[in-house]
């Protein structure tokens, strides 16, 4: 049964890598730039992206699509930006993957968009496996879940082109031990760019929106790269 | 490509099933009572289990298998209580199964045990899908997470017998919604039991302890039933 399981997966992962391939072209095409969100449930994905999209919103041309197994929430939260947003429900389906943009887009995708971001169905494991045809991956782990997550869950930061630790304003009420977390990512993946923020308190996000500037900037050359 | 992964999920769910009823069998004949524990990466489960086997390691022989993807960290942390620990990394599979289980069982199984926890794979989403043959399922959430959870992470809760807020020290600084979330919890299960305490301080335990004792006790009925 192992071997069967294990070919049928490796199938729809090239079918995924395909598709994924296929939506980096489309959006690059259409000068989208993308970035896509993975982190537990409740490591504050939302509340970041909420932030996110209110900052980024007064000069860019934003939208979000946002994953869960069920309900509402989330995007009705989003709106709340002013942006456009988009639920993806997946029923029982731990994770998104290309498939679920791809038709998502194809329903929904406002004129003019500059920058897309993708908030991931919260799991810190099975989201790794696929590419959602996103420029930039981030992967956010808050304070109060542990300085032993990368150790834990190595395949998910391995994936990820920056880690993002957020709810920083309960770094002391939690006894987070930071020089243990920057050592823990440091040793699954050495020189992953590491930024530290709250959503809550707003600290850290001039150094966010100045790095999300960066990577949508230097988007063309690494586009090319990959086309090559 | 869409039905045959079903089909072969299906498959694998129903093998893991039958596997479960006997691991369920079999420590019912051992007169072991098993407990597993589910959520987020860093809900606090390790924490919680390590104050759970030194409050009930006095009265009763306890032990506990531990899953992660990758390394022995809450092993380790698990054995300062004195109780025989295994610990099951998984690779990149997002959660134990009833194999993982019957073979760890298989090389270790401490004489004369009374009581097994089982702590799952981080992930609020697949181990939903895999009965361990465990006789309490106790489903994990911090006031850290967010007050939606129940609400967005459904399939969960359904699988659970009660639901364990922890970190309940830390509620006031996180602002946290009690009435919220045992709203949440009530819609999408009405009636799951729900516990509330926090690892730190110890609040909460005695009831818990408690709530396992029951549990234990009422263990031969549940098997009847499921037996019969």
């Amino acid at each position: 049964m192992r071997p069967r399981i294990v070919e049928v997966r490796q199938n729809i992962l090239r079918k995924n890598d395909v598709l994924a391939a296929a939506l980096r072209a489309r959006f690059e095409a259409a000068g989208v730039f993308v970035a896509s969100f993975v982190s537990s449930p409740g490591a504050g994905k939302t509340a970041f992206l909420e932030r996110t999209l209110e900052r980024t919103g007064g000069t860019r041309r934003v939208a979000a699509m946002v994953g869960d197994l069920a309900t509402e929430c989330d995007a009705d939260r989003l709106r709340r930006s002013g942006a456009p947003v988009k639920q993806i429900t997946t029923g029982t389906v731990c994770h998104l993957d290309a498939e679920m943009i791809d038709r998502a887009i194809e329903s929904w995708m406002p004129a003019g968009l500059e920058w897309l971001f993708i908030e991931n169905v919260g799991n810190l494991v099975c989201p790794a496996s696929y590419d959602l045809g996103e420029t930039l991956r981030a992967v956010l782990l808050s304070v109060t879940e542990g300085e032993d997550k990368p150790l834990k869950y190595p395949s998910i930061f391995n994936t990820a082109d920056v880690a993002i630790v957020t709810k920083i304003d309960l770094a002391s009420a939690v006894g987070f031990d930071r020089d243990a977390l920057l050592q823990n990512v440091e040793r699954v993946r050495p020189g992953l760019p590491i930024l530290e923020l709250s959503a809550r308190s707003g600290d850290g996000f001039n150094a966010w929106l100045a790095f999300l500037e960066r990577a949508a900037a230097a988007r063309p050359l690494v586009a090319g790269t990959t086309g090559a």
